[in-house]
């Protein structure tokens, strides 16, 4: 049985429904940066970019460290462990389901067959 | 390098983002099922189950039929491959993310050892 009512399964798909966010996370799998780096990187005011960054650290995807001025971001503790499992289970049952719709149809068509 | 400009994984991730409509697709996994019948088992009224029929819908996770009657909800054709593709290469570039910071700790340990 699948389990579906994790909260933070909630919070890192939400956070990454959004094409920006998966590029920040993408950008800090490669160097972390300040909030001011990723802002211009992205095209973005300083105040939109707090936000998507906000929300990573939310779904414990991104940790922020502020050091005098600059805050820095870098990736969070969590793999996506939890949502890489969710999927890969759903794509099982999503295989099986066409596997036994495809059985079905086959045996409507044998029936037909050798009603015929 | 990760693409992370597809509108069609913004949808599928907000998609995924709440447990109902996970749940939803985990039932429709094992067999269709009619607005009605998942208004029941999720405990919800008709209208909050067809907002998120219609949500899983845009995303083209669900597809569904009006027979007379009733509406039947089966799973969409989209098999949710671009999402799993992006988590697992977002999990290698963490993987490498960390094996770096651990390289540059040792290395750091290291010479701390020969200079002291």
């Amino acid at each position: 049985m699948v389990q579906h009512s994790s909260p933070h399964l909630n919070a890192a798909f939400a956070a990454l429904s959004d094409a920006t966010r998966r590029g920040v996370l993408e950008q800090l799998g490669r160097a972390d940066a300040s909030i001011t780096e990723l802002a211009d990187r992205f095209h973005m005011t300083l105040t939109g970019m707090k936000k998507h960054v906000g929300v990573l650290e939310q779904a414990g995807l991104v940790q922020t460290e502020k050091i005098g001025r600059v805050r820095t971001c870098r990736l969070g503790s969590r793999r996506l462990e939890d949502e890489a499992a969710w999927i890969e289970r759903y794509r099982q049952l999503w295989t099986a389901r066409f596997d036994d719709l495809d059985a079905v149809l086959e045996d409507v068509k044998r029936k037909e067959k050798t009603n015929g």
